[in-house]
């Protein structure tokens, strides 16, 4: 596309050392058997099945990357749509399950305009519906003939379901729903896959009968035509522009001008109207839904590992390639500039980010096999109870003790994973110094991707309260002489036991009295808490950074027992995918350690404060243990970034190379690939022309001082 | 573009209350005179300006906002050529001087393809040319018939500009140099205007006669054909491709191949060739060039506090217009949602933002003013000295000890309040939660324009070491019983004498005593980064991280002070542009309470560490001091935006409206800006179409399965 490349540019290396040598020598300085940690992390299954998958992906030109980081809003959406297309053809042509197709929308790593229809539309068919609502909807959108998205938030209304516009009155004459969009802040907003794809809406509307209002509920309303996709009557929609990610998504926005639905049109399988007598048929679980929340948020504290490993791939690979400066104390005959990666201050940034991911990826998978524990629990639960059904709707929530638990968990750690993974990608952005800056990083975009998840499934902030609901709820029931029935109960009341002796952990020595301080620390600020609201009687509004900061306190806590446990179990293992050896397993304890220890000095006010350490332990803590890690961890921070194993398909990045050659790789993509170097220019302000080989005339009027639109 | 509105939606409203009545009343509740305090802020010279020029800008088309948002790459930057060219004509027809076009910048709010070649090339043949060279090089520079850049960061090579690969050959037989790159690390990068518009480069290259090696000098190279615009000989340039923001610009690299330019290319106000001789001429005065990035370093200082307050004001507008939820603890009677400025964990992340955005410009100001008077007194000492001069170059440094703390302050306040200000950008745009992602929030691309500032002028971790060298020189200085000669040196005496006694700063009694305990924590902390260094004899790469925590100290040390200072002198000046009344005064120093308080309680381990404070001020900070300091602000937090000034045309924003109409300016840029939904799509994954009413062919292929590239 660039003016010619003359032979001289061609024949132009980088300077020595190459940057393929010095990723050869990180590896070979180190021992850590990555192939064997990708098992430990992965298992062998699933690697076995990224790359067959990935074969798949790489043989269709659709999916080739090369021209994703110049596309504008436009083009990034029309491709986005091309890839769902083939992506559905060959996910059928390949048999793949839905496993499969996980997969491969996480080597695609974008999403896609039929993202929300499968993620979304389907599960709630599924979930939501009747046999016979899906042999009408379910049915059709298996086969791609509705296309679906599921309109919940509006122009004015967030979190905040309850606080919905969007209005399904009944109408007992004729059987239907009227949905209604009342006001302009009732505009369904932000929904994905509607703003040109769906033909379908999943709409959650305020039932109302008799004028009496029931509360949000699910209503299919068919949007567009089938044939010509033209907007139906009475609907208005469209896609609500660009954002600072996302942008290969249609998220839409839909407005309802009194648009009636037939009785079947709202999902029946927990609540329902009753066609003959206009009465309301009340939930028979909320608990159900309430765990569809759950399992929602599990994921996303599964995913936050794998999310920030890429950042923490690229800026290490490329930090051990970039050289600059020599260092200070150096001797004089040491010419050459330093490896990025040796500075102190690059590996205070990253290392401990390496650790994150490791902790956060075990967190996540003791959050998935905790939310498994709990369904199955449930599942048995609400067969036992309904055999013997017979109380109204207030009774006891079938298995509400295990749920809270559940539920304070998934928000506590799907707050503090989102936002570690969220910021520790900015952090690894800027770590890479300018270069971070472009495109062909890889960061930024990906970044700028994952943002919305800080802020949707629960705002990160708003979903401390939750958190703080439930440990201020189990603080109570330990105070009343209540047993311990979880984990929670558990350090609440250990905590209560030895609050007059005070703790004595040795965090630097023992890793078990690490975890032991930090439930320490959540406990006295639990406790702290509950005094605040309950004696002192202080307003929920006025405590709750103290909620933020008491849920934080108590998810690092979470994060450390996982990460701690996880090699506890690898230690004493004997499955050959659980295995580690032992010079690798002492590795990841150093991780572990750094990993801890890093949280603590960042919090050490809490720490002192709760005394849960002294202030001569956070001290040495910050000036020594936590600098002999990075220094013992340095060596081997390629291999562990190595063993998350992402191919460089995925990774899209000149930086994050696997054979380092970076400069290479972004001299290409910059020279050979970029659009804008095509057009010669004509520079001069006095020249209404911007390109001599290709007269655009769309500004030369404004140029000459002509008053005309663009 | 979109389907044509229908009557229904146009007459939709948002729910009550409106948008407008709320800020009203956000106006009527609070006493703050925000036109006074504008005054107060930027100077009624500053205010009429702005006010003159925005009007002509919004007669201009090609300055028309409404669009920008759904530009792509391409797009962005043609529009940024057609406004390069359209601003320049202007500023040639009204007159417009130096700081006319600044004002402008400003209110474009984008960078521009003349950036620089107006910031950088005419400024150095300005600074660096001798008459002869500026005849020949700076007049068609400045008649804008030469368009030029700035040429220094290498693809290889950033920060350490002494590791430069380009070189400039002294040919003594025919009195030039050749201008050459070796390796592709040499390739010239992220050079701004480089990549399409500028015909000239302000090159630096490693300077070589004789075989030896002088270091990196300037040299202006002609790079493409004044007429055709086609790259001249022997070099290749480009643009660098699509970046996390600056898209507007055409950064490019740039390839010499024995390129031979004249004698006089060589910028020779300050060193020089020798032609006769073939001899180096030795600078005359570093200290001049050293003062040029100290500048730089100033206006960045200068402007953190602006740049952040765009973003406070969006974020704290459109917060007083949302409403979330209700009041937990609200009477059942008060059914309205509550709006979410109320919520004390909204305000905890933004209102410390709105102080620190008058923290930041107070310090800009204090820095310029700081610079200003250190210029006069060198120029003055040069003069002196030229006129005894003598002695070689390694004299001492004209003006050196002044230099150096004006060097070590600008070094640690850019690092400081850049990283504040794109920090706080994004705690703003989140704060804003899902509508803060849309494009049309105004805050994401401002931010990721503003991002290269961390990284470039000095990357902030790196600046970090200059103010720490600084601050162990003025330690050894001290101890060696040296009077203090600067305000560093006297907190620094001050500490020594007092360190046998201690402290007791009355922090929430006495606003000057939480400047002293701010100076006392940084005063600790030179005295420990000193002992680790010269006692321990730590290598400097060890104490990399001790030092980043330093200069931040003594950084957070003199913003409190500037804001200090400046509302000190306010309550004593009698001039009418420094003049607040009481209210506003008060007001003013709860502000500055909360900068300092809440700085204070994020740093807590800092201030006990060096007991600056004791840990129970710190706890009642934390729980008391600064939750009431929200309470008490949060009434005049609109007007205190207000007081910024930013005309809407600036913010481009529909959250931040002055007037409050966020929702209808949302729906508008979505519905009927918004190109995307001027298509029909066909949505189904067998169909090898991507629209119905404009049959896109590109796809049509791949999505049978053909194999063809796309």
């Amino acid at each position: 596309m660039a003016a010619e490349m003359p032979q001289w540019v061609k024949d132009l290396k980088p300077s020595e050392p190459q940057g393929t040598d010095l990723l050869a020598q990180e590896r070979n300085k180190s021992k850590v058997n990555s192939a064997q940690l990708s098992v430990f992390l992965h298992g062998k299954e699933a690697l076995e099945r990224k790359n067959r998958i990935l074969k798949v992906l790489q043989a269709e030109p659709v999916f080739n990357k090369d021209n994703d980081y110049f596309d504008g809003r436009v083009d990034k959406w029309e491709k986005g749509l091309a890839r769902s297309k083939r992506l559905t053809t060959i996910a059928f042509q390949n048999n793949w399950n839905d496993l499969d197709r996980r997969v491969a929308n996480d080597l695609i790593s974008e999403p896609l305009p039929y993202g929300l229809h499968e993620g979304m539309y389907l599960v709630t068919l599924r979930g939501q519906g009747t046999p016979e609502q899906q042999e009408k909807y379910l049915k059709p959108a298996e086969a791609y003939r509705h296309i679906g998205c599921y309109a919940q938030t509006e122009l004015g209304h967030g979190s905040n379901v309850r606080g919905l516009e969007t209005t399904a009155t009944w109408n007992a004459d004729d059987k239907t729903f009227t949905i209604h969009s009342p006001h302009l802040t009732a505009s369904k907003w932000w929904i994905g896959s509607l703003g040109r794809t769906a033909n379908h809406a999943c709409v959650m509307a305020q039932l109302i009968i008799n004028g009496k209002p029931y509360g949000p509920h699910p209503f299919i309303v068919p949007i567009r035509d089938l044939k010509t996709h033209q907007l139906l009557p009475n609907i208005y929609a469209g896609d609500i522009g660009p954002k600072v990610g996302y942008n290969t998504m249609d998220n839409g926005f839909l407005l309802f001008n009194k648009v009636k639905v037939p009785h079947d049109a709202m999902l029946a399988r927990f609540s329902a109207v009753d066609p003959k007598t206009s009465k309301y048929i009340r939930p028979a679980s909320p608990a159900l839904v309430y765990g569809t929340l759950t399992w929602v948020r599990s994921t996303i504290v599964l995913q936050s590992g794998s999310t920030l490993a890429r950042g923490v791939t690229i800026a290490t690979r490329y930090l051990a390639v970039r050289r600059q400066f020599q260092d200070r104390d150096a001797p004089q005959w040491e010419k050459g500039e330093n490896q990025t990666l040796n500075y102190t201050m690059v590996q205070a940034r990253l290392l401990p980010l390496l650790a994150a991911t490791y902790a956060l990826h075990f967190t996540g998978k003791g959050m998935m096999n905790l939310y498994e524990a709990n369904q199955k629990n449930m599942q048995k639960k609400v067969t036992d109870q309904n055999s013997k059904r017979s109380a109204g709707p207030e009774e006891t929530t079938p298995g509400s003790d295990l749920l809270a638990d559940l539920h304070g968990t998934s928000c506590g750690l799907k707050s503090l994973c989102s936002s570690t993974a969220a910021e520790g990608l900015e952090v690894c952005r800027r770590a890479m110094g300018g270069h971070g800056y472009s495109a062909f990083a890889g960061v930024g975009s990906w970044y700028a991707d994952y943002l919305p998840t800080v802020t949707w499934e629960g705002d990160n902030y708003m979903l401390t309260q939750q958190v703080a609901r439930y440990l201020l709820k189990s603080a109570r029931s330990v105070l009343k002489g209540n047993e311990p029935n979880n984990d929670t109960t558990e350090i609440l009341s250990f905590y209560l036991k030895r609050q007059d002796t005070g703790a004595a952990f040795d965090i630097l020595g023992k890793d078990d009295d690490i975890v032991a301080a930090f439930a320490w620390r959540s406990a006295y600020f639990t406790f702290e808490a509950l005094r605040a609201r309950d004696e002192e009687k202080k307003s929920w509004n006025s405590l709750l950074v103290a909620f933020y900061n008491l849920s934080r306190a108590h998810s690092q806590y979470l994060v450390v027992k996982n990460f701690y446990e996880t090699l506890h179990h690898a230690s004493s293992s004997s499955s050959s995918e659980t295995t580690l050896d032992p010079e690798t397993l002492t590795l990841l304890h150093k991780l572990f350690r750094l990993y801890a220890l890093h949280t603590l000095v960042s919090e050490s006010s809490e720490f002192f404060t709760s005394a849960a350490c002294t202030v001569a332990q956070i001290r040495l803590a910050r000036t020594k243990t936590v600098m002999q890690l990075l220094e013992e961890i340095r060596p081997h921070a390629v291999r562990l970034v190595d063993a998350w194993d992402f191919p460089d398909w995925q990774l899209n990045s000149s930086l994050g190379r696997y054979d380092g050659k970076v400069y290479e790789d972004m001299f290409h993509r910059a020279a050979q690939l970029n659009p804008l170097n095509s057009k010669v220019v004509d520079p001069y302000p006095d020249s209404p022309v911007l390109y001599r080989n290709d007269d655009t005339t769309r500004y030369a009027n404004i140029l000459k001082g002509g008053k005309a639109k663009l």
